[in-house]
Order: structure tokens, then C-alpha cells, then sequence
């Protein structure tokens, strides 16, 4: 005997596929949906479709870009600067670096961090492309924007071995206190580091 | 310039029409399916769009039934007694009861309660319906299953008026302490009810 209409379980477990959601929130969400008018769904439907077809990685600098687009805009458009070079993991965290609005350098996207747990080794990530992108471009600086977790510290690591003694400043970003952050209330390695990273008045 | 590829923000957009899903929320959905095979969006996107065509609503209870299906399978199921009707809220309210397995009734979806602040007043909720079935089904029981909260109170005293005199029993779900909640940390009104509510053991 159903309780709900096929399509309405099918729905369900659709929505449970996407991360952090339980079949509470599927439900939510499916229920919403079904309150709605019908476009509503369709409109998240089409968005869903388009996705696989319509993204590629950006040649140069492996970010994202619509489908058929060799370069990414970030690393074309003339008011980027090309010698400073922001190396980050994900696609996605070239998205937060945009949203701070302080930076206007190119970035490269690693792919992932070199993780043996994992499997990833440094040849599965684009770490080739960027030695070779510091003498097309004449980069000059190169900010290692990995995370500060242990995967990020080590794939950071790995990257300035690989530059070796390349003629190029080698940077990365700053640790320390969160903004908002109460002394009292920061990790002991945070506070740590902080300590470390001291800069003069 | 384009940070992300449109398909992309189009999805993170889609996303956020979901309730309670932010921006961050929404971008945290799309890039997992960025980084999955494309068969994970598409299942997702044909579940999204077999929804509309693929719901109907039972002519009896007013419960979700298949597209073309004409009465719910809890309403024709034989095991289930038609003298005993659970009046719900909405088609999800059913599930909510189901889930417990103490319940071999039948059901009677409103489509709502009585709200006059939403512009919901009670002919637009499936009552003259329920009325009609206490005399075609020969209803013994009826259970005022709405939530216990303003509206489903006032839209339960309005079916009772409405069943007026009728030969049939109206009840109405206990209002009491939730279980596992304990007595120093229950609201005043739930501890009210309660003790309004008490049984003799």
C-alpha cells in the first residue's frame, strides 16, 4: 500500500542525494514543491540538466567556465594582473577569494590536495601546468591559497619544492586570528600561529 | 565578468528557492554535483519533472494518489475501517500518522486551516466533504487530527459545529507532555493541557 505517490518518494530520495540533507529536509523540500506552482520545480529541473553539459575547465588556469570557452574571463580580462598567480584547491574557492574584492592577480586551480589517504598523488593535480605557467606568464608572485589544514600545509609544501629556485616570490596566506574572534575563545594552534605570524606597528 | 560559469549560478538560484536554503546552502548543493557524475543531477532533475503531471488528489479523502488514480489506497484498502476518520491538515499530515502503525482508519484531507489573516476561510477547505462521508460511510468516529495551534483549534470547533447532531463520536488527538521531555522544561500551556488531560490509571 503507498502512502505517497511514487513520484512524490522518488523526489524524496533525489533530494536525499545532496549533501547534509536527511530524509527530514527531503521531505521539506518536496512537500514545498508541491505547494508550488509547477514552475517552481521545472525551473530547478532545467538548471539540474543543463549542468553536466554546460561546464568545462578553463585551459590555462583550470577554473571553471561555460562549455566551449578555452580561458576563463578571471584569467583573460586585461585588469588582471598575470604575474601574481593565486594557487587554490577547488574552483570554488577562487569564489570566496573574488568575494574579498582585494585581489586582482589570476589564479590556478590545483584540482585537489595531494592526500595519500585519499589516493591523490601530486601528478593528479595541475601542479605541472603552473611551474610551466611561471615562465610563459612571468609570474612574479605566487600566493598559495590552499586551506590550513594538513593536506593544504603539505600540498603548499610541495609546490615550493617544485618551484625550486625559479626566480619568483613564493607567498601564502597569513594565519592568525579570525576577525570577530575573542583572544579567549581562539584554538590553541590558531593562537599559536597568530603568536608566530606577528607583524610590527 | 563571470566568476562562475551561468549554468552554474543558474543552479545555485534554483537551489535557493528551496525553503531555508541560503546562498551558502545552495552553493554547497551545486558544487557536490559539480563533483559528481552527471547521473546524480539528472535523476534529481527527472524526479523534479515527472512531479507536476504525476500527483492527483483522492476524490474521497483528498489525499496525494498517482496522476489518473482516482482514490487513495488508504481510503480502498479493505483492512482499512472506513467508521473511523482521521481529519488532517494537509496530504503530509497523513504520513506524519501513518508512520506511528497504531492507525487503521481512513483519512479526510482539509487542504488547510481555517485562517482569516491568509484569506483561508472554511469553504475552501474540503468540510461540506467530510460532512457528506459521515452519512455515505456511516461514520462512527471522527478524530480532529489538526495541529494544536490556533488555527487547527478553531477549524476542529468549526467541524464539530458542523457535524452538528449527527449520531457519530468526535475526538480530538490528547494534547500532553511530549515523550522524553521532562516536567521542569515544559511550557506552561503543554503543562496546562496536561494536567487539564489527566487520566485516571
Amino acid at each position: 500500500m503507498q502512502i505517497l505517490p511514487p513520484v512524490l518518494t522518488d523526489l524524496i530520495d533525489a533530494f536525499g542525494l545532496l549533501p547534509g540533507v536527511g530524509p527530514r529536509t527531503a521531505e521539506r523540500y518536496a512537500y514545498y514543491l508541491v505547494r508550488r506552482d509547477p514552475a517552481t520545480p521545472q525551473k530547478l529541473a532545467n538548471a539540474l540538466q543543463s549542468l553536466p553539459g554546460g561546464l568545462g575547465y578553463c585551459e590555462k588556469t583550470f577554473a571553471l567556465v561555460p562549455a566551449g570557452q578555452a580561458l576563463s574571463d578571471l584569467y583573460t580580462d586585461p585588469r588582471r594582473d598575470k604575474k601574481i598567480v593565486a594557487v587554490v584547491s577547488e574552483p570554488f574557492d577562487l569564489v570566496a577569494l573574488e568575494k574579498t574584492g582585494q585581489f586582482s592577480g589570476t589564479y590556478h586551480v590545483l584540482g585537489g590536495l595531494i592526500s595519500p589517504i585519499d589516493g591523490v598523488g601530486p601528478e593528479q593535480l595541475h601542479i605541472k601546468e603552473l611551474v610551466k605557467r611561471i615562465e610563459d606568464d612571468g609570474v612574479e608572485e605566487v600566493i598559495l591559497a590552499t586551506n590550513a589544514s594538513v593536506e593544504g600545509e603539505s600540498t603548499a609544501l610541495y609546490i615550493q619544492q617544485q618551484i625550486g629556485d625559479r626566480k619568483v616570490k613564493v607567498t601564502r596566506l597569513a594565519r592568525g586570528l579570525p576577525i570577530g574572534v575573542d583572544l579567549e575563545y581562539a584554538d590553541q594552534i590558531t593562537l599559536g600561529r597568530a603568536l608566530e605570524g606577528r607583524q610590527a606597528l
